[in-house]
């Protein structure tokens, strides 16, 4: 009889009513497929700063780290926007991250056929994308050093960071990749800005490198202007998209506009072993937060991801999954209009 | 009699055949409003690079800089494509940029109700966009120190870069930035990644520090993963935006790709003093170099900024614009199949 501990990180705005909705999607799919979930509920992000004065208190990395799975709603507020750096909700998400080790962020960006006119984008240009953005999540200029606030030699004020790879924070995230797009469609365009940046010149030709170990698997190069452009232009072009962390917040984040329905997007964080970090790529949606308005299915989604890739408990995921795609078949269809209430009560009914 | 000298740098692919275009437009519209033009042809990008073995030759360098305004085709093509860095025709591009000092890059994206059908957004999305990217350009990552590839303490490879900016850097693209939206709407949404980045924190705090010299303008801050977005979700949200090299590297692509007429945008980048270097967004287009298919009209659009924020000839520089506009109406409302010949017929015939 298996058992996993999953430690619930509600956080902020909507996240603790959409982590509710997850955690009893778990628990149900748990007692039908025949496993046992405990789960482990803890403070994290402005929830914690009002409590413990830290947005990352050590008793939630340490309760994260001896779980099975990570569980995060979302966290940050214009309560604490003005906060100095350490004392931000997202100093405590970056710190998780780094704790957890989770250098590969999985942010898949799909057009389900149910929710093809909530894009922006043209019908015949939105139907039918279904990308993947691996992007790495524990490096790059989020993490390098020299940064800060200084004064420089002309006395002046001036603020700095550094965008930094070592050769195997390149590897590992682009064999993830590789084996990411291997078990979808078999293309992988990794992107960077190698007609400038150094750091991108590394990337480029780690990666190429890799490319050899997976023939099946056919490579190309984008320059992320070009590739900001191209996820506007025809976004079915992609399958599965590897680049750094800056570049990927901001492309998985175009890429999960384009779909039109961000409140339905998951995303996974793994590591090379221990726990993985699963959350809605979505914010806390402070102004809406208790009005039950708050979509929950991205959490979740990431539930589903949760299951998949934290747990391996594949047939779980999709049963899930499929729930998930019931209840939109059952007439949620617009991403902002919610009735979370009617929501929660299909998606239990269909599991 | 007023008399300027214009340097052109056709560069590569379809670079010389739009400048030779332009160049007309703008001989002609020179004798109708009474001022005299000079041109001056220098070689640059890949084609200074098989003439002379460098990207931005010092001649060319300092013709540009002894000239009253600077008129760029564009530079690039997979011949150069893996060639090492200070060998790239890129480098000659920023080079050149860094010689002229023009740190602001003014990209207009606009829809023209001609051309509304070009965009991949939704009608209703798309039409009435006009929004400016005012983009930081001779600072930041691009040109930050230390950068470069070596080896670090485990004997391992490393690439890096550093995002730096200096107080002054921040103010004086601000100002531009200020004194662009009071021109236009009165809104600036100033870009950034304040919540992770120093360089970011001190760009928000001097932007902020300025706005109370603005008080017509209404000034707001918006992450950079969030503006990708907003992109995408609402682009007449926008009116002027601030932001960083990179970022605007990013987000004006993303921005003019979203207008669906990337043949139509020209950009203009200013100093403090000295001639300004005026191009098209577009690239090279080495497939279809040669041709007579490439869209013109961004160029002649540049040299209608050159007119207007070059020389200060704003009659001329409306004369222009309103040729470009008339050639549209008379027909040419695709971006991508195009009679260049026939354009070339009608702008001067419309001047
Ligand atoms: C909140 C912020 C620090 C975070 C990031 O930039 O990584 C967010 O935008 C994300 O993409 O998860
Ligand atoms: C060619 C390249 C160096 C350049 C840049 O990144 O600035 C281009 O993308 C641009 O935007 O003008």
């Amino acid at each position: 009889f298996k058992s996993y501990t999953i430690t619930l990180l509600p956080g902020d705005g909507i996240g603790p009513e959409v982590v509710s909705i997850a955690k009893n999607a778990l628990l149900r799919v748990s007692s039908i497929e025949g496993f046992e979930l405990k789960f482990k509920e803890m403070p994290m992000g402005g929830a914690a700063l009002d409590l413990t004065g830290v947005p990352l208190p050590e008793d939630t990395l340490s309760a994260a780290k001896d779980s099975d799975a990570v569980l995060l709603g979302a966290i940050g507020g214009y309560k604490w926007d003005n906060n100095e750096k350490h004392l931000k909700p997202e100093t405590g998400l970056l710190q998780l991250r780094e704790g957890l080790k989770v250098f590969a962020n999985l942010r898949p960006a799909t057009v389900l056929p149910q929710l093809v006119d909530a894009s922006t984008l043209k019908k015949e240009v939105a139907e039918g994308v279904d990308l993947m953005v691996v992007r790495e999540l524990t490096g790059g200029i989020y993490f390098g050093k020299p940064r800060g606030l200084s004064t420089n030699e002309f006395g002046e004020e001036c603020g700095f960071n550094t965008e930094v790879y070592a050769a195997h924070e390149i590897d590992r995230i682009a064999r993830v990749a590789f084996e990411t797009a291997r078990r979808r469609r078999g293309k992988l365009c990794s992107v960077d800005k190698a007609n400038v940046l150094e750091a991108s010149m590394l990337w480029r030709r780690r990666v190429e490198k890799l490319a050899s170990e997976y023939p099946d698997v056919e490579l190309s190069h984008m320059y992320v202007d070009n590739a900001a452009m191209q996820l506007v232009r025809n976004p079915k072009q992609f399958d599965t998209i590897v680049t750094n962390n800056i570049f990927g917040d901001i492309l998985s984040d175009e890429a999960s506009m384009i779909t039109g329905s961000i409140g339905m997007l998951p995303s996974a964080s793994l590591g090379e072993s221990g726990p993985g970090l699963f959350e809605p790529i979505h914010g806390s949606a402070p102004d809406i937060a208790g009005q039950d308005k708050a979509n929950p299915l991205a959490t979740v989604l990431s539930a589903g991801m949760l299951l998949k890739y934290g747990l391996g408990e594949e047939k779980a995921a999709q049963r899930l999954d499929s729930a998930v795609l019931d209840t939109l078949n059952r007439g949620f269809r617009t991403g902002d209009i919610y009735s979370a209430g009617l929501v929660r009560y299909f998606l239990i009914s269909f599991l």
